[in-house]
Parts: structure tokens; sequence; C-alpha cells
């Protein structure tokens, strides 16, 4: 008999998702023993939980009785079950295993996902990230066309609709895009010129001629969860031939990383080709008083209910694709005294490649 | 000398932004002894890290040089700074407690906040939550004036600039009015009729004439990342008896319990005259199939970097209100056969009192 599974805490809150569907703004505990699964949530959310969840016995800490009332509402639900040893997941709270410890339950710290076939995505599942991921398109284009439409100063700074253009206001109108799409997501990056070096600034300020500007936009579908992620480098006006070389470096690597996708591809490999491509066209990537410069973080990762979730695309990775991952290729090159490009596209691995889940063109100088 | 104090992990995370006022996508470790810290951050969060963080020795696992290259970054830093001992919240996840007790670290398990003057807000952060409750306000007031202007239309429905008015454009008017004032929030609450016996359902579908429609409205500050919270319940034509009284009833429980509020006053006590006035009007609280209804969830919460975080105005709290304490005050009334009602406030508690952080009118027939 295969050991039962307990997911509780912050960290597997995406996995409850998973198993069950529902979401709350409390925590939730899922334990699965075979193919009984029981959701235990707060009486708050008990109502909506009973009405979304078809596949869990729903309940709360109030529904199980006064037997042991002192206990942990999860110990009592253990001992309900009989169940005297438990999987948990890395992610789980260093709090609730003292306490299930002391309580007479042995753990078992599982090394690697509880929800293996997670990874792998359902055609339905596929959907859903391809509405996300559409999304993130129409997003991409609008704010390609309002930057493209933009009118150049004498100041070099970017003027629309007789405003100067920030990239604050990129922000906002991909946000107001995501919301007619029932979408959220706080992250949206429309970063300028150096600005654009640090991978994860947002961008702050107004947008400038002849610089690059990096529009990272990753959209969660507020009903069902999954996300969507896309990148792209524009330069209004003409890129410096920095600028462009390394645009077109990443490019040419994000091309051969895509190339190399299908089932069976290792992972690291696939990051190494894009290392390669990259070094090879003399891009050196070094640390100067810690900062990084170059080409610092992985090709990919996996979107699903996380934006960032396995497959991981990177050196550490031991994983080879299979049919059914879904993972971004998203090669970047970075220096703070010139400013930073990134490409990326989200694409889904076929029995004999891959596609992508909502294509969209790659515009350089606009 | 004290322990010095450890934070990783998800739950560390909005501990680390108050420590810091770093936010990151990535996961964040600090480690702070006596006053001197340090903010060991992913590779590609090292610039930006550098440039907000004033406070702590900023640093990445790359930069702790080659000695025990095999062990755990976080390991090689403690080893470093010969820490042989760390405090850790009770959020910590297992598998970083047993990776450091494996090196040798004793772990003391906080029973209370890591920070516990984060409960006590400073000035500038009274400043920041107000900001994010005046988004709020405004939004509630831009929703509240869309549904005072519709129109009633004989099948019931709301009707405004001739499309019926839904759940999901409330949600949608309210997100764009975040974006104008640089928030976020996705769990925006416009739920209506018997929807509203669910505490938490966002609502969805056509929002109809003469029923209780309630709003609960929390934004986050995108930049600073402190939140706001209001809620109102508004009936568009005329309430019924029930819903009338469950009203009253609410609006009562909410003033008598805002008279309490200041400083010394214990929380548990502040709920416990909510309860009291619920029942004296007769109405009660109990479970129909595990399915609670009446009043069942706490009075309040504190708000700041954390949208619930303590003080708890709840049953179980043990706290006494100090000045600058920043709490919810939110009774509410819930029928599966009738609705919901809702009425909450954020206030902060002075030296004598208590005050709005923003007020706002309570409107209820419109």
């Amino acid at each position: 008999m295969t050991t039962a599974i307990l997911l509780m805490g912050a960290t597997a809150q995406t996995d409850i998702r998973y198993k069950t569907g529902f979401l709350a703004l409390g925590e939730l505990v899922l334990l699965c023993k075979g193919k009984k699964c029981f959701l235990m949530v707060p009486q708050l959310e008990f109502g909506r939980a009973v009405q979304c969840v078809k596949n869990a016995e729903v309940l709360t800490p109030e529904m199980l009785g006064n037997k042991g009332k002192n206990r942990h509402p999860v110990v009592r639900l253990l001992n309900r079950e009989r169940i005297k040893s438990v999987q948990i997941c890395p992610g789980f709270t260093y709090d609730a295993a003292l306490m299930l410890q002391k309580a007479g339950i042995r753990l078992q710290l599982a090394t690697g996902p509880l929800f293996p076939e997670r990874e792998i995505k359902k055609n339905s599942e596929i959907k859903m990230i391809r509405e996300s991921q559409q999304t993130a398109v129409i997003a991409m284009r609008s704010a390609i066309a309002v930057i493209a439409g933009s009118v150049i100063g004498h100041d070099g700074l970017l003027r629309y609709q007789k405003k100067v253009l920030t990239s604050e206001m990129i922000h906002s109108l991909i946000g107001k895009i995501f919301l007619e799409h029932n979408c959220g997501g706080d992250g949206i990056i429309a970063s300028c010129g150096i600005q654009a070096a640090e991978p994860h600034e947002r961008g702050y300020g107004p947008l400038r001629a002849n610089q690059p500007i990096v529009l990272d936009i990753f959209p969660r579908h507020l009903q069902h969860g999954y996300w969507g992620d896309i990148t792209r480098t524009v330069v209004r006006g003409k890129a410096s031939p920095a600028i462009r070389e390394m645009y077109n470096t990443v490019r040419l690597a994000h091309s051969i990383a895509l190339s190399m996708v299908k089932p069976g591809a290792k992972c690291s490999r696939i990051h190494q080709a894009v290392v390669d491509e990259i070094e090879k066209h003399g891009f050196v990537t070094r640390q100067i008083n810690g900062r990084p410069e170059g080409f610092f973080h992985g090709t990919g990762h996996g979107v699903g209910l996380a934006i960032h979730e396995a497959p991981g695309v990177r050196k550490e990775s031991t994983t080879r694709l299979r049919k059914g991952h879904i993972i971004t290729i998203e090669p970047g090159l970075y220096y703070p005294e010139i400013g930073g490009v990134r490409v990326e596209d989200t694409v889904e691995v076929t029995s004999t490649g891959w596609r992508y889940l909502a294509p969209c063109e790659k515009r350089f100088e606009i």
C-alpha cells in the first residue's frame, strides 16, 4: 500500500489547486490515501469548496466532532482515518512537522514532487495555458503598437498622444488588457535602456528612442489560475550596433534552443547550447563586484498553475522533455553599461517537436 | 547575546520585505545577527537588491567563494559568520530545517513572530496603508456610483449603459481604478443575492435589483506593497425586510466594535461584543451539514504588507490593541437562502481611540 500524502502550508497550495481545482485566500490541507482524498478548509470556505470540489471529501476542523478536540485538526483527521505515516513535500513547514511527529505520525520527506504528473499537461490544461498565452500576445501587440506609434521628441523621449510615454503607462495599458480578459498579474516588465540590464526590473519613467525596451508579460487567468508568459525586446528608432548584436545573438540562441525541443531532449543540453551560442559570439558572462552580466539565468521554465514550475531548462536540470511539457525558451543578454535584451516564447512539447501556445511575431526596430 | 534570526521559505517573504524593503519573484534569505543583516538573493536579483537595500549586506550564493562549495549556500554563510544557532519562524520549511541540522546548526523554533514590531505600524507605514485605503475608497465609490446609476429592468436585472450589469463588470471597473493608482489585487468581490452568502465568493453573472450586493475591495500598492481593505453592502432598489434587519444588525455590531477600539482593549473582547450583539437580534450561528451560517468569521484582522496579519480580532486572540495597530472591523451575516451582508472599515488605533485610514460613507439602499 502506498503511503498517504499530506499537503499543507504555503508552498503546497498550487499542488492542492492542481488536485482539487479549488483556490482560497485561507490555507487548505489535502490528505490523499490511495484514490480517496480529503480537503480540509476553513469554515469560511466550506460552501464554495463543496460546490467546486468533486474528487475529495470536503471538511472543516469543526466537522471532526469532539474526540481529541485539543489536538490539531490534521492529527484528528489522520487518527480518524487510521493513518500513521504520511509523505510530505520539501516545502512542508517545520512547525507542522514537529507537531505531527509529537502526535506519533511518521513523516517521509518526498525527494521529488508529490504529484509528478503535474509536469505533464493534459489537453484541458494546455487549453487554459493557451488562453492566458493568447492574452499575453494581445497585450504584447498592443504595447508594441503604442511604442511603434509614438513620436520621437527632440529630447529623445517617446511621446504618445502628446504625453511622454513611460514604463508605467505601458504597465497600465497591459494591466487593462489583462482585466478585459479576466486575467491578473502584477509583475509586468516594460524597462528601457540600462534599466533593462536588470532582468526583473519592472521599469519606471520615460521610454527613450534608440534604446532597447524589454516587455515581459505574464498574465494569470483569474478563474482557472493558469499562466502565460512572453517577452519581446523592441527599439523605437534605430538600435546601436552593440544592442543589435546582442539582439541577433539572443534571437539565434532562441532559435537553436527551440530547434532542440522535442521528447527525449535533455533540458540541461538545451541550456548548454544557448550558453555556447552566446559565447561563440563573444559575449562574456561574469560577475563584477558580485553583479552578474552576460547571460546569467536559466534558458526557461515550466508554466502551469505556477509561473515558474518544473521542468527547469537550466544547467542543473536532470529532466528530459516529454510530450505535454509546457516550457518557456528565453535567452537574454544583460550589460549594465549597455542595457538588456530578452526574447521569450512559451511552447508545448509535442510528440515530434514543439508548437507555440500562441504565436507572436518578433519585431525589433519599430 | 541574542540568537541570530534566519528567514527563508515562502512564508518568510513578507517579513523579509518588511525588514529590507526588497521584493523579488525568486526566493530570498535573510540572516540577522544583532544589528547586522545579510540578504541572500539569486544572482538574477543582485543589481536591483544592491540599489534598493541599505540596511543589509546583499550577497549571492556565487559570492561566497569556493570554500565548502558542496554545502548549501545558507550553511556556507552561517559558517562564514561563525553562527552555530539560529531562530526560525513556524513557517520555516522542514527540508531546510533538516538540511541545517545535518550541517550542525542548532534550531530554535520561535513561538511568536520574529519581528513583533511589524504589528505596530510606523508613521511611514501608516501613510502607505492609507494610500492603498484611499484607492480602495475611490474604487468603492465608483462601483457604488455605477450600481446606483443603473436602471432596473422588468426582469429585475440591473442595466448600465444599456448592458446588463454583472459582477465581472464591477471587478473590471475596480481593477482599472487599481491600475490607475498603481495598485493590484485579484480577489475583489462583487457578489449579489445568495452568492453573497459565501463570504469569499467573488461573484459572477448579472447583478439584481432589491438584492444585497457585497463589495469587498482590497488593493495592494505595486511599489510599496501595503494593502487597503474595505467592504460595503448595497441594495439597488429596496431591500427585503430580512436583508434590512441583517444590515441594521451588522451596522450596529460594527459601531459597537469600533467604539471599543483603543489601546489596551482586548481583541477577543471586541469580537465577543460583536457575537453578542448579533445574537441579541436573534441571528443564529450554526452549521447545517457542515455549511456554516450566521456570523462565522473573525471580526477583523491586521493589515500591512500582508492583507491578513496580526493582530487578529477574533475569539482566540490574546492581543491587546496598541497605538499603531491597523485593523479591520468587519462583522457580517450570511444565510444561504437569503444572502449575505458585510460592512468593513480599516482603522488605525490612536493613543485615545481610533481613526479611519480613509473615511467612506455607508450607503445601503441606492
